[in-house]
């Protein structure tokens, strides 16, 4: 099997998409810590949760034990219309880098909204709709996760109800069309409709929103307004239990042909597609059947792993969601608005966390021009342009391909290439016309956020 | 082989994918008529061509003989990279639709031009590289070709310059940053980089620019700069000759299954997707192996095929190309502002207009609300956001399946889904707020282009 030769792109059929999902947690010796209700302290109970999330995804959230999980069968139907995705060997890069290295990564931008985050979305609204719900809410930021969703819902026949943050919904015009294509009503937030926006908005008239304050409108709508419940893109077990279809696709592929990757890569943000991307590889080395090299990587200016602390946080700003153990910036670190594209989460999945403070996964950070001149490089000879999220796994790859060099090793290198950059090209402008800048926050700057983190006993601040 | 389960997308191997291109120009009883020199109205030879044109290229462009030229192995490997493409069962679209009809489509827009263009821009940037060239010129609307163009150019490493309607150039930036993200040099049309357009600007200070002006400026600087030749993107037979890699492969990937579509539907601007897609299957009709019928579509804001002349015309609203026998609305007709996206192209391919003119196809015409409606339902069911350019095509896709419902007939439809409509939400939008019209010009309307087409003997005005 080893010696067949390697195509540019190896797809698996239709019959060969995974048809259960795969719960790491189940191999996990340290599970993840749970999320708190941050009123008592106490462990979320599923009832608590269910008020905000469907019944469902709850059992999913709270499931440590069940090792996998079967897909339903309309998910599945819907994988189809967009999945596998390919798993591309990057011979083009490894001639521009000559390297000895051997690089693939798995693309997931080849769907309309353009990521990997659709996985999560169709499921999420399949047990909605399974529910007998009338519809879902969420914030957006830039669109990605709002588009996903909108498609999601569409195909479902359920209702969308998408809190934009206003300067990207007045900004970024086109993902907020993409939505209204699909049928989803997008608000800008902060807004009128919402009792806290209409607080946030006659302390604050002129502010032009953030995500902490479209996630509180949407929660709170979610939770006053009969058959809907609020969904979430990133961050919670459930999404890594969904994004795990993006690693079992690549290990299925990968392992047609007799190939093991050395480092596997990917870009962190809440941590969903890495997550996805590594779990039934960090399966076998919970297990101790195989052994790999895991690297996060975030951005230089938002650096939860690198610089964050293990702590239990709020999941938003707002601080209306239950408290979860994660590396934390703190829920009131405002990321810089130099820094382009997402990623600018403060927190991190607590599965991650957990798996990284266990010493199984390293994380290392990276700078916004460096991110920018990977992308440039790798758009120009895989033809991709990739997202500037992506982008920073593709710096991570380079480098690790790089060192390969150097040392004359010829390793096996996989990254997560999660979406495309089309509707981020303000940010590629800026790189084009020598305008990008890096930041990189003073331990100083870090604090404002770090003050922010709940103190109570055992909380480790 | 008939009776295998269809998936929803049949994908080829990528040993797969033909190694020749077809030349349907090789099975035309009647040729296709000549170019000519406006000058002597005799038609260009090889020699006059070469001065504007790759020389391989002129090549392609007269050959009306050889039925299979090899595709190098050099472009072999750049459609590795985005190709095959995916032949996609629409179960989805044929569910809502309640139809008895069988709907394929293949899809051209899984790469980052986001539409069929990539398949010529890399011939023609490969011809222009192996002929010792430093570079190439084009001209750009909206900017599909001109993305292409300029990935094919970063990949064989050569200077690609982009003359941009100015209008475009400012209004839709996204696509010129991507073009500049390849490298490419992307200059607002017109300019005072030529001498044609410092005399457009010198009459016209305040002109936002046309195509035929973007023409006039890239010849300009093709003709008058050493080692750099003009590549253009539709309409010739080269560029017919490069998008048959398009219908070989459906027909390819439909043998596979044993499916013969009824029905073959294509969007018509100059003709090169559709003129690619149905290229293999017409070769068949012309041989008397098999019957299809074949539809184009177009705008009804810009009727060429349904509304035009058959005669000599001049390529270019400038009047510096050579003449052109083809389905024509004149030269100097102005599609009117209203149209959004593509096809608005005064003439057509000269291969497809001698199709048509001997009845081997059909033509229809559609309006814009009733092809963004189709859009819209295309997209919420099937997952794709689509072209406006390619939704002329599911339009009419959509209307023969609803024929077939109504009339109890198990038709094959197949389609060309030439690319996405990511970079064209300015007209989503407007669609989406409820504020796009139709525009059908009248005959006097049309009577102002067709004064402009050349009257000597012969030419049938």
């Amino acid at each position: 099997m080893a010696n067949k030769e390697i195509p540019y792109k190896i797809y698996l059929s239709e019959c060969e998409i995974p048809k259960q999902w795969y719960n790491v947690r189940a191999d996990m010796k340290n599970k993840p810590a749970p999320l708190l209700n941050p009123g008592t302290l106490q462990p979320m109970t599923a009832e608590e949760l269910s008020v905000v999330f469907c019944d469902e995804l709850v059992k999913q959230e709270l499931d440590n034990d069940n090792r996998y999980i079967d897909i339903p069968e309309e998910i599945q139907n819907f994988y189809k219309m967009y999945r596998p995705s390919p798993l591309v060997r990057a011979y083009c890069l490894e001639k521009k880098l000559q390297t000895p290295a051997k690089i693939y990564y798995k693309f997931e931008g080849n769907n309309t909204s353009g990521s990997h985050k659709l996985n999560s979305a169709i499921a999420q609204a399949y047990y909605a709709k399974k529910q007998g719900l009338k519809g879902v809410t969420t914030e957006t930021g830039a669109g990605q996760w709002g588009t996903a969703l909108s498609m999601a819902c569409s195909y479902f026949d359920i209702d969308c109800k998408v809190y934009m943050v206003k300067v990207s919904y007045e900004q970024k015009p086109f993902r907020r069309e993409v939505m209204r294509t699909y049928g989803a009503s997008v608000t800008p937030s902060p807004s009128m409709t919402t009792e806290v926006g209409k607080k946030i908005l006659s302390l604050h008239p002129n502010t032009t929103g953030s995500l902490g304050c479209a996630i509180s409108e949407a929660v709170e709508v979610a939770t006053t307004t009969e058959g809907y419940r609020y969904v979430l893109g990133s961050v919670l077990n459930q999404v890594l239990l969904h994004q795990s279809i993006i690693g079992l696709e690549t290990k299925a592929a990968l392992d047609k042909y007799g190939i093991k990757p050395d480092i596997i890569i990917g870009c962190a943000g809440g941590g969903s597609n890495l997550g996805g991307l590594i779990s039934p590889f960090m399966g076998e080395k919970l297990r101790g059947e195989a052994d790999y090299r895991f690297i996060a990587v975030e951005p230089a200016s938002c650096p939860s792993f690198t610089r964050g602390k293990f702590a239990y946080d709020f999941c938003d700003t707002g601080m209306v969601c239950p408290l979860s153990k994660m590396y934390t910036l703190g829920s009131g670190f405002i990321p810089s608005a130099n820094h382009a594209g997402g990623l600018r989460y403060h927190g991190m999945s607590s599965t991650l966390s957990q798996l990284y403070a266990d010493g199984l996964m390293e994380a290392t950070s990276v700078e916004q021009t460096a991110v920018f001149e990977a992308a440039e490089l790798f758009a120009r000879v895989e033809g991709i342009l990739p997202a500037p999220e992506s982008s920073h796994a593709i710096r991570v790859a380079i480098d690790e391909a790089v060192k390969c060099k150097e040392a004359g090793e010829e390793k096996t290198i996989l990254f997560g290439l999660t979406g495309t950059g089309y509707f981020d090209m303000v940010a590629y402008e800026k790189f084009n016309n020598g305008e990008m800048t890096d930041y990189i926050p003073t331990d100083a700057d870090l604090q404002v956020g770090f003050d922010g983190i709940p103190k109570f006993p055992g909380n480790m601040v």
